[in-house]
């Protein structure tokens, strides 16, 4: 049922921490299931507050805040893994929250996730904890230059990387993130992936258990962002096979509830390691709202829900997404996207946020259909028309 | 550009009449869009009105309501056809309504409708101003029984028509609609057509005169309500050309901007005949939410805007749309949807209405695919597993 366990005769009524894209595609799915929505966040006008009239805008240190929210909410999910888990354990109290706080504690610090995954038999890049120079400079000669020197919290997009290339380059990497060498902020360091391709698996898994994984896709980073998506990804059926496998392994090593994307590289010896999970709808999953039958978006509320999770078939042979980064600072509203619309069968989001960066999420693009090379050739085309 | 042509880096807000379902679709489209929503409705608690913060509730027959939904809106358009064309001419001092005033006024008074698609030269059944019981025998008389009374005005789904079965209840027919006799509602005649199968088309057509249409599609009723829709129909691809080409002739002898639907009959010499026009998204193109590179929705906007039309065709070969309506009195959330999602490739939308009414349009589900019996099959059989 889709239906309120708490008011009777009302419909699910869904707390999203958070209000962005994520969010904004989230309520749109839930809509679509005659569901309600609520969003809490630091600020107004954000892409899933402007739909919604249950709009906390004080955000969740705000515990009044935080309490109404709480109270207006049925079940409570997250956008994105940055929140503190003692926010979600106080949650825990009084309503069901969905990545739940253990989960996130086991892998919002990045270190502690890798061990996790090391833990469950999961192949990782080698890894390590580093607390001085000293420390950057033997995971070097252990593993090799170029390494990466991250931060174990808060990291996202390349925000929070620094590549250590040689090893006079261990003592700036390590006062990048601590000027004053205190080692107050936390850090790891991975050894580097001399991968073919990066790929990407999204996996629902529903509080009744049940799990499914979406194809394996293929992802293409610039300058640390993700840009294109290719779905499904082009390797061999054994490597999917492998990919979404691991991807299952990953989501079952934190008892995770909800959608993940789990990112992974192939090497050149066609190994797959896991890099790292995000414990909500992915942007290597975009793609699912139009080439699958089910989205990311409407299967992460089923599995919150308890609900029999939809197909993650997809209903053309391929898919492609190109993310709309912004290109300036100013208005969220591109200048121009007719040259965009006119190709005609690109599908078009955009997220509605108030302003612009540049390398921002503002929005993306989708093809579907059953010529790979065709659909690419059209959404780089319609990518490059966009006029911001 | 999605751009507000007021509110300089602002996303464009549409503002529209009738906070239903149709409302509702219609907005999540425009949100996908990066755009926002305004509603006005004489009621709180709207599946779309639910859906923003913009919620005017006093109805449009409220002066100053109406002023501040105007106010608030960049464009303005509508989900039902009933609204007095007198307030579609006070919003057009101000801002932009599509489809306009005059559009509605050839439309609205069904018998006005018929005169201006029969001297556009579109083929209608025989019809004629009913107002008196005389008239309606005389009617029965020339073009023979059973013949359908309807009335003139604001009739839906059924409502507002009577089948005069023979020339003893032509008396009665006409007193079903004037008891008193007095004439006071209006009225017309409508032969009745043998007809082979119901069809209707989805128009399209800009303010730049750009026109697509959808796939002509069947549409099965149970009690006069639109029970199924089959996309694309299964007619020779000669009378699918006639069909789509007869519906572009009714928008354009209408001056129709914006999203349309006609419904056709077509007979056993396969004549199609054009039954009426609904100047909105249609029930019987809920179908293209899936199943067609750009939906009525999206399209209906991109109308409005004068942006380009996104493409009409199909992702598929096929697709079935079946109405879940309401089976009881009482709340509007199904008691059991388990079943209905175990369908794994189900398609559900549900509208949030606050309670149901026995044949209530509640929902919709959708299913495509390449093999029409097979999807056919699914969605007959998802439909009986649903609870109510």
């Amino acid at each position: 049922m889709i239906k309120s366990e708490i008011k009777e005769n009302s419909p699910v009524l869904i707390g999203i921490l958070g209000a962005g894209q994520l969010a904004k595609m989230l309520a749109l799915e839930a809509y679509k299931l005659g569901m309600n929505v609520a969003t809490i966040d630091g600020s107004a006008n954000t892409p899933a507050g402007d739909m919604t009239s249950n709009e906390f805008v004080n955000g969740w240190n705000d515990e009044g805040e935080l309490d109404s929210f709480i109270e207006k909410a049925d079940i409570i999910t997250l956008e994105n893994e940055f929140i503190d888990p003692k926010i979600l354990a106080y949650i825990e109290r009084s309503k069901v929250v969905y990545p739940s706080s253990k989960t996130i504690s086991l892998i919002q610090d990045k270190f502690i996730q890798k061990n996790t995954f090391k833990n469950a038999g999961i192949n990782v890049p080698n890894y390590a904890e580093i607390n001085s120079i000293e420390d950057a400079k033997s995971f070097g000669k252990k593993f090799g230059f170029p390494f990466l020197l991250k931060a174990r919290k808060f990291s996202y997009d390349g925000y929070g990387n620094y590549t250590v290339k040689n090893e006079e380059d261990a003592e700036k990497g390590f006062l990048h993130f601590n000027p004053d060498n205190s080692g107050e902020r936390p850090l790891y360091a991975e050894q580097f992936v001399n991968f073919k391709k990066e790929l990407a698996v999204m996996v629902v898994r529903s509080s009744k258990n049940e799990v499914l994984t979406y194809p394996c896709v293929e992802t293409i980073q610039k300058n640390h962002i993700c840009h294109e998506v290719i779905a499904p990804a082009e390797i061999e059926a054994k490597y999917q096979k492998q990919a979404q496998e691991l991807a299952v392994k990953c989501v079952e090593a934190i008892d995770g509830v909800g959608v993940f994307g789990i990112e992974m590289f192939i090497d050149e010896d066609n190994k797959i390691l896991v890099n790292e999970i995000a414990p909500r709808p992915h942007n290597s999953g975009h793609y699912t709202i139009e080439a699958c039958y089910t989205s990311q978006y409407e299967n992460g509320l089923r599995a919150i829900l308890g609900l029999p999770l939809g197909s993650t078939e997809m209903v053309n042979n391929y898919a492609v997404m190109i993310n709309l980064l912004g290109e300036r600072e100013g208005s969220g509203v591109p200048s121009n996207v007719l040259d965009l619309l006119k190709r005609n069968k690109v599908k078009l989001h955009l997220y509605n946020k108030k302003s612009s960066r540049v390398g921002r999420k503002m929005g993306h693009i989708t093809l579907i259909g059953n010529d790979l090379e065709e659909i690419r050739k059209e959404a780089n085309l319609a990518f490059e028309s966009l006029i911001w």
